[in-house]
Order: structure tokens, then sequence, then C-alpha cells
């Protein structure tokens, strides 16, 4: 007896579309999903290297392009391999069709070049998908109310697909990608780290924000306010058998069910786009710290991490912090201008730094999570240059030479190694 | 005083539209036009070579491709140039946008891949248009009342453009392209060829459909059903200057009122696409040439000229046609298989022949053009090998070695040499 049939989304990136030959590959692995008898809906990307051929060409056109003539222009990646992928499954015998952005539709806000989807039709889809149709679907785009086409931003097709399985109430959104899954940290610095099976959503927003990019955050912001359950698995295996299971991305419930032995930490990440900027002398007096941040606010510069170092008896105080290393030429020029006002002595930036992350929803529950870091760290002589703490995140700063000792260490201390591995 | 506005289309092929540079180039012949206070509407094919790459794509995807998603993938190349000469535009400070074919829309027949146009909603165009908004739309493209994408066939773009033009009751339909103008014959033949002012579109049909390939057949018949006023003219003078007028395509009327010595003939024609059949030894007998002609009518094949000679006292005949040269092997693998009914002794293929055509809507009121032509290719000895004769036209068969010494020979016959040409 075969199981019951499921409601899926399969998504595929660029990589796995660049070319005939591999979305023939691509072809082949939603036949094996449909041939079980499964209702398939798949979200494509356009031919790796396609959508920066458009943006230059628009790019060309105008520095200042129209966003709305730009979004007609890039919309065309994902137009072109949504056709080709149902000619290639028609080709291996299963009934398919494109449906466009426009033609479903996915209605998004009017923000062009970075829409958010409001609400997918799926009338026309679920009849579709009953008669035992595969639905090829570009990602990426979209149409406003007004009935102009809209992208959403790079990276917005794994948007694309959670929106659709949303729509559909499908049982599950595979996302097929170039890793087999989501690790507990990054395999080429720790060989030992393992495949994660589930992980929260909001384990995963904190992984990928901090460097972990396997899935785009507000795919995964999406996912957890509509419940979607995303597994992340390789598009590079035998696209006939069964896939060896990826990463189910899932609600804390799911997890809680089925692991009676919660782990504390699921998985270190690391980030080395911070930059590190210290203000000196800082005049020790009420709203001083306001002087800083608020001219970087309406700069709209992102502040992360905050430390301030009281010169006991000076009257004075250092003020160290962090933003995002494109930002940091902008940020210099920012307090420059503010120097008058703060009324600090130095302006010292340092890029030479590294966020390590540790994460895990078992550290709501149990204590004890930063001590360990900050021992193990402690111990390997590795000095803490500023900490953050959320409710599922310990994060340090720490300098950029020391990235891979630590994040080894802190795998260890936190019991992630896998226990066959050399 | 400015001269009264007028609404024009403007069309640009895919020479034109190849690259920024091009687009550029293309965005300051628009400008032109509309800074004069026209109403213009821009028709745009996709960069050349484009077309190719897609159709590529789609043939290896599966031979056997679905045109409905071929459909989808070919349309995005025009997709494409729209919205990158909108950019450009707005650019040089041309308000401007892009229409795709669903979004006017275009409506077609449902017949993918070669749709032909059915009506063109006006109503925001026109709304676009009266504010001054310069209208920026992907030729070939259209879709079917059940909203799938549709495209026109290769060449489609000029379809389009006449298209628009009568759905916007348009002063006229200027066709950019690569040459300036429609000749009295192949300039590469006779130097003195002349630059034609204004030409019937029957004349136009009868020129373009014997070797003079200016504009798609079909969009010159459609501008003579709907009465819209064509021009072909150059795209490579200078942009910002007033271009040299190129050839008008229009009615009879407006050719009988503004020429009052009317021309006998307009131009001469030559195609070696032709192949001749000759069968030898035909029982002379009622219904004997219908044997030959209803299996070729049977596999869809053009027989264009036919001579019949009766060979007196032996009860047989020759009987010698012309198909397109493409057919030739079918033609010759239908008539080998109906030997037996048909009854004849050989069958000669001869694919060494050129068709000259003379045409003009002089010839209709005038006694004596076909007497002109005969008599000036038998003074240079010139054997004809078959004849045919419409309203407007007058076409031999000859050998296709005295090709350019008969289009010479003609062309002075019916004095059209330019007079200043050396």
């Amino acid at each position: 007896m075969s199981p019951p049939a499921d409601r899926i989304v399969m998504k595929f990136g660029g990589t796995s579309m660049a070319g005939i030959e591999r979305i023939r590959n691509v072809a082949r692995q939603v036949k094996r999903e449909w041939a079980k008898g499964n209702q398939v809906a798949v979200v494509v990307s356009a031919m790796s290297g396609e959508t920066d051929r458009l943006v230059n060409f628009c790019r060309e056109a105008s520095p200042l392009y129209d966003p709305k003539e730009y979004d007609v222009v890039v919309a065309s990646g994902e137009q072109v391999t949504s056709g080709l992928l149902a000619i290639a499954l028609q080709a291996i015998g299963v009934p398919a069709r494109s449906w466009l952005g426009w033609q479903l539709p996915i209605r998004t806000s009017d923000a062009h070049a970075s829409a958010r989807i409001g609400t997918i039709d799926t009338e026309a889809l679920n009849a579709s998908l009953a008669k035992g149709e595969v639905a090829v679907i570009p990602g990426f785009q979209g149409q406003t109310e007004g009935g102009r086409v809209t992208t959403l931003g790079r990276g917005g097709s794994d948007t694309s697909a959670v929106a659709v399985a949303a729509a559909m109430k499908a049982d599950r959104c595979d996302i097929y990608t170039d890793v087999d899954g989501v690790y507990t940290t990054d395999p080429r610095i720790v060989p030992k780290a393992r495949k994660i099976e589930k992980i929260t959503y909001e384990e995963m927003l904190e992984l990928a924000s901090v460097g972990a990019k396997v899935l785009q955050t507000r795919s995964v912001g999406l996912a957890m306010k509509e419940k979607v359950r995303v597994q992340v698995l390789s598009s590079f295996g035998d696209p006939d058998a069964e896939p060896t299971p990826g990463t189910f991305v899932v609600s804390e419930d799911e997890i809680g069910e089925n692991n009676v032995e919660q782990q504390h930490i699921t998985g270190i990440a690391y980030d080395r786009n911070e930059a590190k900027i210290t203000l000196t002398a800082v005049p020790d007096r009420p709203g001083a710290v306001a002087t800083i941040f608020n001219p970087l606010a309406e700069a709209s510069i992102n502040v992360d991490m905050i430390v301030q170092n009281v010169a006991h008896g000076t009257g004075s105080t250092d003020v160290t912090f962090t933003v995002p290393g494109a930002e940091l030429a902008r940020s210099l020029d920012v307090l420059e201008k503010a120097q008058q006002e703060i009324g600090y002595a130095k302006l010292i930036p340092d890029t030479q730094v590294c966020k390590i992350s540790v994460v895990g929803v078992g550290m709501r529950s149990h204590a004890g999570v930063a001590a360990t870091m900050f021992q193990a760290l402690a111990e390997r002589g590795i000095n803490i240059l500023a900490i953050t703490t959320s409710e599922i995140k310990v994060s340090v700063l720490i300098h950029e030479d020391y990235t891979e000792l630590a994040v080894r260490v802190l795998h260890t201390a936190y019991g992630l190694d896998a226990e066959d591995a050399a």
C-alpha cells in the first residue's frame, strides 16, 4: 500500500536551473515526488547568472532606473526557467504547466524591486493540481493590485516557495539547494559538525542572520508566521532515488514532541561582516550616548553590540559598538560630522573582528549556557570584546584571528561534535 | 508655429535593440518625435540573437515542446527590451512605461507560437498617451482569452506594430529598419535603383512575397485591411535629426491623389527560392493534370507557375510547374509515389531557375506591360520557361544565370532608372 499522498512545494535555485541538462535533472526529481501520488507545485529561480545579467542591463540603461521597469526586466529570468521546466516535465510524461506571477496571481505590495507577498489566489492552482498536473511557478515575482510586475528582492524565490506552500496549505515545502541541510556549525571549520535533523524557525533565523546562510531570512520569518514546515535538502543526489532527508525547519511544538531529551544548544554561527567602532573620552554625562546613536539611527545604520567602559575619576568614558561592515564608511562619516556634539577624543574603527553566536531554544530554560561559553573561551586565552544576548542566543565579539579556534572550542564545549566523525 | 501633433507608432527591430548603447540611440529617436508633441507608442523586438537563444533552449528541453510553454519562454525577450527602453527614455527626461501583451491586453487566437491578433484594448493606453507618456510595447506577444501567453511567429513584431497603430487609430506606423526604404529593385544588382516614395499595400505584398523582404507579409496584409499608413525608414541616421523620409506604404487612393502622372510599373523583384519540376510524357487525357496536383495539394505543397506542352500526335504531354525550393524533396517524394496513377515517363527537377516579377498597380489599366517584358528579354536572348500573371504583376521563370541581366534590362525597359545615378 502506498502512503497517503501529500501536497508539497519543491523549490530549486539558480544553480539547479543553470542550463537544460540541469533542468532535466530537476524534472526527474519532480517526477519522483509526483509519481508517489503527491500534488506538486515547483517554484524555480532564474538560471544562475541570468538575474545579474538583467540587473546590469538596467544599471547600464540608467543608474537611476525606475524600479517598476527594472521589475519587468528582471522577472523575465524566472519566466524562462518556468516554461523550460514545464517542457522538460512534459517530455518525461509528467503533465505540467507554468503559472506566471500575474496568472495565479501572486499579489504583492507595490514596493517595486523589494515587494512583499500579500495574497495568492489558489482556485485555478488547486484545480490544476487536482487534475494531477504539476504547477511550475516562477519565484521572485508577483504583481501589484494595479497589475504591474513586481519582484521580491534578491533571494526572493525562497519566500515565493514558502508563500505558495502557505497558500495551498502544503504538507511541506522542500528547498533543494547546494548543501544537504543545516549544520551545527560550518563543516569547513569543524569537520565534526553534524547535520541538524530538526530546528525551530527561531533558531534558524538566528543562525541565518549570523552567517549560516542557507535560507533567505524573510522566507524563514514567513514560514514561522504561516507555520509552513520547511525542509532544506540537497539537489545533487540521484534524481530518481529517494533523497537523503535534510534539515526540517519547524515549530517548537514539533521539536518538543519528538525530542524527549532536549539539547541546550542547536548550533554555533559566526559572522565576519561586522565592524567595531570605538569613541574615546566621551564626556560621562546623561544623554551622551544618545548623541552618538541618534545620528546613526537617522542614517538607518543598524547598531548591534554596545559596550561602555567608565574610566573612574576622569569624568569620561569609552564607547564601543558594532555596525555592519558595509556601513562602516558611512558610519564614520556620520560620527565625524557629529564630533562637536558628541565631544569624543578619537574615533577608532576596527574591521578585524568576528561575532560568534551560540543558538538554541533550550537556552530559555537552562542557566549556565553563557557561563560555559565565557569559560571555554577564557581557557584558550580568547578575549571577549563585546557581548549581546537574546532569548535563544548568546553572541560575543572576538578578534577575527580566533574565529576558527573559538568555533571549534564551543562546538566541543556544548557537546555538538559528531560521535562517528574523526 | 508647430505642426499639429500626430498619433504615431514607431517600431524598432532586433538589430536596433541589440545592447544598451543601441537602445539609448532608439530612445533619442523616440524623444525626437515625442518632443514635437506627438503621442507616441513604441513597439520593440528582442535583442537580435535573443529569440534564437530562447528557441534553442526550448528545442533542447524537448524537440516536441509544448507551444504554450514555448510562448512563455520566447516572449521574455521582448519583455526585457521594453523595460530597458522605458528606463532609457526616462533617463533622458521622457515619461515612459512598458505595457506587456497581457497588460493592455493584446488579445490573440490560441494558436500558440503563431497566434493571430484579435482585439487590443486601448482605454488604458489612450489615457497614458493623453498624459504625454510614451508607451513601450513588446512586439511579437499577446495573450489568449484564457490568459495564457502567446507569440505571433517569427517577424511578428511588424504585425504587432501595425495592429497597435490600427487600434489607437494612429496617423502612421513608422517601421525603423536597416534599409532606408523600399527600392524599385535590389540596389546590389541595379545601382540605378530608386527609393520608392509611395507604394500601395498590394504592390508591397507582391514585392515582399517575391523577394524584396523589408516588411513581414502578414503585417502588410493587416495594414491593408485596417488602412494603416506604414512608413519604412532607416534606424541608423543621426537620432536627434529629422530622419530622411523612407517609403510610405499606403492605399491606392492616396497614391492616385498625389501622383498625377501614374507610373505603370513600381518595381522589379526576383526570387531564387523556386524549383522547377517537369513530368514528361504524361498521357494527354481528361483529368491527367488533376492526378498530378491533387496529391501535391493534399501534402500542402504550394504550386505556383504551370506550363503544359502538348506534343502533337503523341497522345502525351510534358507538364512543368514550380514549387518552393524548400519543398522540392517532399514534392518529388509525393510524385514518385503517384507515378502509377499519373503515368508519366520521367520526373526532372531543376533548381537553377529564378522568378522575375514586374509589379505595378498601373498595370491594371495599361496594356502592353507583358509585351514590353517579353520583348526586352528576347532581345537579350533570355529564354522564358514559364509565366504567371495577376492583376498587378507579371512573373516569368528564367535560368538563374540570367537573373541580374534580366533585372537590369527590365529596370531600364520600364523607365525605372534613377536619372542622377551613374
